[in-house]
């Protein structure tokens, strides 16, 4: 950020997300770009963060939509999203939801188990629909990532085991109202360990042989997403390496000709755009160690308290000498802390805090705890000049 | 519940916050009978619950409020508790916060850094008013609690340790639009060992001893709140046991003459008279275990994600054999559990779940992550009634 700009958000309200419009623009042209000679296509994941400025941007590279909730697909459709490139999924879709997603006769929904697919059925019965479906398969690959968002081994709640794909495949072949179009993976995120996707094309490779050799073939595959992104070097890797990540499903994947095949990218789009920006309330000196206290708190970043998620911390004002700090805000619990012993120019009341990398699971998550304000995203390019 | 209360919560759309106003009503009662002979004054800490039913019941009690922003501060008045019976505390009060609460005039700012009282000085001055100051002291009690909600240890955000409390009542002292009234301490949350009350008091009496043999006495003390409440046998202790809480306050702290003590109880007032009601949508059949999906999620409840907290589960319309189940969310993450192998009778799609103890800290802390709905309270005592 230039020092024009950092002036200029000195006029805004703190605490806001400040989305910087233009790597926002040049991450979504790299991914486009680096999944083009795959033929891959990129479902945004919605979930990330549906700010429409966002939306708006994803529309532009004829992003397609990874929707978990009926809200998700509705907001997704009014933000310009086609129908025709908007996918549901999620272990717990609702009647009415379901119903909406038939209703807006969306690409497919990404089925999770055996009571969601009779449901889906029946919906789609008295509808008198088709249901396009998919079938989230668990490939018992281990992403080595935090525990909490580990989604693609066998003790969870997500998808089909491979004892249970059978089963699914002829229900859904016996079932009227069902199109089985295809498989779903998603083994987590915040994945940056590449030999994980790797296991996941082999794995993806030799369950789709096997049904092959059972005559069972799909149009539609569907990868998932979990490519991570630099939480600690924001500037030096502020595109996500996107050649190398698909350049691995390039190389190892092996999909059946024809096959479309989609990616559900979220945080690896979004994240590194964003910036928490924050005004220091006071810095107290503590008998150990010094407090930066910011005007941000857990509500509207929940991620350090949620995950133990460590984000980069600037001030944006200050050029003095270097100091340790905990950077914490305004919340009375001790969770309601950005980090420890972070090194920052000596800060004082006033500055302005950047919190990097908020771009995903930032808005996204925002509470009103405390009664606390709920906050606000602005774009780079849409704020008011100011004098 | 009665199965005619049971029969009465099937018609409202799930998932919901459902209070027993009875039970609240009890509570409230029973901490206000318990808190008489003391002298005791109960602030309720409105982080917990700002719903306004009860804040409607808090307010029949006489009760006043604990409040940690301008927010709050604005709410609790509007909700019809004087301005008299106000306190605003929080390591991380804005300007504007603070001078709405000058503004207000409540009772009391419960200060806990040098810089937040330079602060408050100069916009009492500006405001041409005295403001009402306490100051928070860490008395360094270990609550053995969760390490998230431990607050009354050194090397926090919270309060003015030992050391530095002398330098504090001096400024106060000396600065022209602040009065110094008293001393304010909260050791944590959720605890259940009335020891470590004992010890706080051991410390506040130390404290006030000490001071007063420096001429330095105060009209108030707050001693804060942090009574838990029995999360695994709601039932068994539906109402915390206040007698023998303010009898470890009456039994050992020392207070001054005519000094007015105050207590902010949050959790302890309203945790018990919540649940969260919720459908379950698919009862998904695991390799190794069950999985109950219902309706609410982490966004509608956030300790279990938070706080690894665990509520008793309860299924409202079943009265099958028991049997095992992780009872889990819709959200796409694994974090989204409420509980692992929990014993309920045997569970199917439709059944009605009750997550128990969920009067405080949920509806306070929901959000609209993947744009689900924000979820609802609704009281006892005000449902249409359905046939």
């Amino acid at each position: 950020m230039t020092t024009n700009t950092t002036t200029h958000l000195g006029h805004l309200p703190t605490p806001f997300y400040y989305y910087d419009a233009e790597l926002l623009e040049q991450t979504l042209a790299a991914a486009a770009a680096a999944a083009r000679p795959g033929n891959y296509r990129i479902h945004y994941a919605l979930k990330a963060n549906a700010n429409p400025g966002i939306l708006r941007a994803i529309c532009r590279h004829g992003f397609g939509a990874d929707c978990v909730s009926g809200n998700e697909v509705a907001h997704a459709i009014r933000n310009g999203i086609a129908p025709s490139r908007v996918v549901y999924a999620g272990v717990g879709k609702s009647d009415r939801e379901i119903a909406l997603a038939l209703r807006e006769d969306i690409y497919c929904l990404n089925c999770e188990s055996l009571p969601e697919l009779e449901v889906i059925q029946q919906i789609a019965r008295e509808q008198g629909k088709i249901a396009r479906v998919a079938l989230r398969v668990i490939p018992n690959v281990d992403a080595h990532t935090h525990r909490y968002i580990t989604t693609g081994t066998e003790e969870n709640k997500f998808g089909f085991t491979l004892d249970t794909l059978p089963r699914a495949i002829s229900y859904c072949r016996e079932a009227s109202a069902l199109q089985l179009i295809g498989l779903h993976f998603h083994i987590g995120s915040q994945i940056t360990d590449m030999g994980a996707f790797r296991t996941l094309c082999e794995r993806v490779n030799t369950i789709q042989a096997d049904l092959q050799a059972q005559g069972i073939t799909f149009p539609y595959l569907n990868l998932g997403g979990g490519l991570g992104i630099d939480y600690e070097h924001p500037d030096l890797h502020p595109i996500p390496d996107f050649e190398r990540y698909f350049a691995t499903f390039r190389e190892h994947l092996r999909p059946l000709p024809g096959q479309e095949v989609h990616f559900e990218l979220g945080r690896s789009l979004v994240a590194q755009c964003g910036r928490l920006i924050t005004r220091v309330l006071y810095v107290k000196k503590g008998k150990n160690k010094d407090f930066v206290i910011v005007d941000a708190g857990m509500n509207d970043l929940l991620r350090p308290a949620l995950y133990q998620a460590r984000h980069h911390i600037e001030n944006l004002t200050s050029n003095g000498p270097l100091s340790r700090y905990d950077v914490v805000g305004p919340i009375c619990e001790s969770s309601d802390s950005f980090g420890q012993d972070i090194l920052l120019p000596a800060t004082s009341r006033g500055d302005l805090i950047a919190i990097r990398s908020c771009g995903a699971y930032g808005e996204a998550m925002a509470s009103r705890y405390n009664l606390r304000d709920l906050i606000q995203g602005y774009f780079s390019d849409a704020l008011p000049i100011s004098h």
